[in-house]
C-alpha cells in the first residue's frame, strides 16, 4: 500500500469555462503504479469546483444556466459588498457544487462509466490558474 | 493496510426511484475484513447520484420536490434539443448531487450517524441497470 | 501505509450556525503522523454538511440565503407533516451539500488553498451537539 500525489496546473478563461480533466487524472493513475484503490481528485479554491459529469457542449450549457438560476448575477451578495471582487455568486456556487470527487482505481486503471468524465468548473469572474490535487491510495 | 473493491448492481424503475443501498455496503464492509479506514461509494453514471440521507418517504419526496424546482421538467434543455433523450434535466440534477460519498469505518463497521442511509437517487427518464462501486481503504 | 480516525464534537446553536473547524482537522492531521495521503471529514447527521468554503461573513450569510430559495421555510415539507419536527428544509439542503470532504495531506499537513476552510454547515431548527469523523489513510 502507498500513496501517490500529483499536481495538475489549470488555466481558467473565468466564469463558465469547464474544463475536462479526465485525462490528466488518467495520466496520474497510470504513473502511479496503483493498481487498486481510492483516487481523490480536489482543487485547491473557493470559487471552482471538481465535479463528474459528461462531455457534452449543451449538457454543459445547461448546467451552467441552472447554476445561474441558483445564484443568478442580478442579486446583490453580501460577500461583493464586503471585498468589493463581484465573486459572491462564484462563491456559493462553488461551496454547492463541491471541491472533491472520489473515483475508485482497479486494475491499475480509473473506473468510470462510458459518459463520465471529470470536470473543472470555473466559476470565477476572471481567469485563474487553478491546482489541482489528485492523490492515489492502495 | 489493503485495499478491496465491490461491485453492487442496482436495478432502477427510472425518475424519481430513490434506493436505499446501505445494508448492501454494510455487507461489503464485513467482507473486506478491514478493521479501520475510509470507504468510498460511487455509481458510474450522469443520470443517477450517490448520496447520504434519512430513510423516510415524506423527505424521499421533499427531496424530489426541491430537486424538480432546481431543474424543472417544464424547461428546455440544450442537451435534449442535441440529443433528443429527453434526460437534460437528469444530468444537472446528479451533476450537482455528485456521483460519490466517503464515510469512515472503524471496529470492521460502517461508520454512520443513526439516521443515516446511502441511497442511490435515479434520475434518469427511463429504467436503468447501475453499477455501484464500494472501494474500503485500511 | 497507516488509517487514523479522530472523532470532533461540535457543539451547534442550530440553523444557520456555520462552523469553521479547520484548526481541529489540521490538529487531527499534526496527531496522525501521516506524511502523505488522503483525508476525509464527515459529520454522522443528515440535518447538517461539511462543506469547503472561506470563512467569510458576508459569504456565508450568502450561503444561507441562497439555500434558503432553494429550499424556503415557508413551503410545505412531506416530511414535516409525517413527523412534525419542522426540519424538513433542513434535510433537503444536507443532501443537497453532502455530508463529507475529501482533501490531500502532503509533508504531513492538510492540502488546501489560501481561502479554503472547512465549515460544518448547521441547517436543523434546533441546537445539537454533532460528531465529525476525520479519518486520514496514507
Amino acid at each position: 500500500m502507498v500513496a501517490k500525489s500529483y499536481s495538475i496546473a489549470v488555466g481558467t478563461a473565468g466564469e463558465g469555462d469547464f474544463i475536462d480533466i479526465t485525462a490528466r487524472v488518467e495520466e496520474a493513475v497510470g504513473r502511479s503504479s496503483i493498481t487498486e484503490g481510492i483516487l481523490s481528485v480536489s482543487v485547491r479554491s473557493t470559487t471552482s469546483a471538481v465535479v463528474v459529469c459528461e462531455n457534452e457542449k449543451g449538457l454543459l450549457l445547461d448546467l451552467a444556466i441552472m447554476l445561474a438560476r441558483l445564484a443568478p448575477s442580478e442579486l446583490r451578495y453580501e460577500h461583493d459588498s464586503a471585498w468589493g471582487d463581484g465573486n459572491g455568486r462564484s462563491h456559493v456556487k462553488a461551496a454547492l457544487c463541491g471541491q472533491a470527487v472520489t473515483l475508485p482505481v482497479a486494475a491499475s486503471k480509473l473506473v468510470k462509466g462510458r459518459w463520465q468524465s471529470i470536470f473543472l468548473l470555473e466559476f470565477d469572474v476572471r481567469a485563474r490558474e487553478r491546482t489541482v490535487d489528485v492523490v492515489i491510495v492502495g
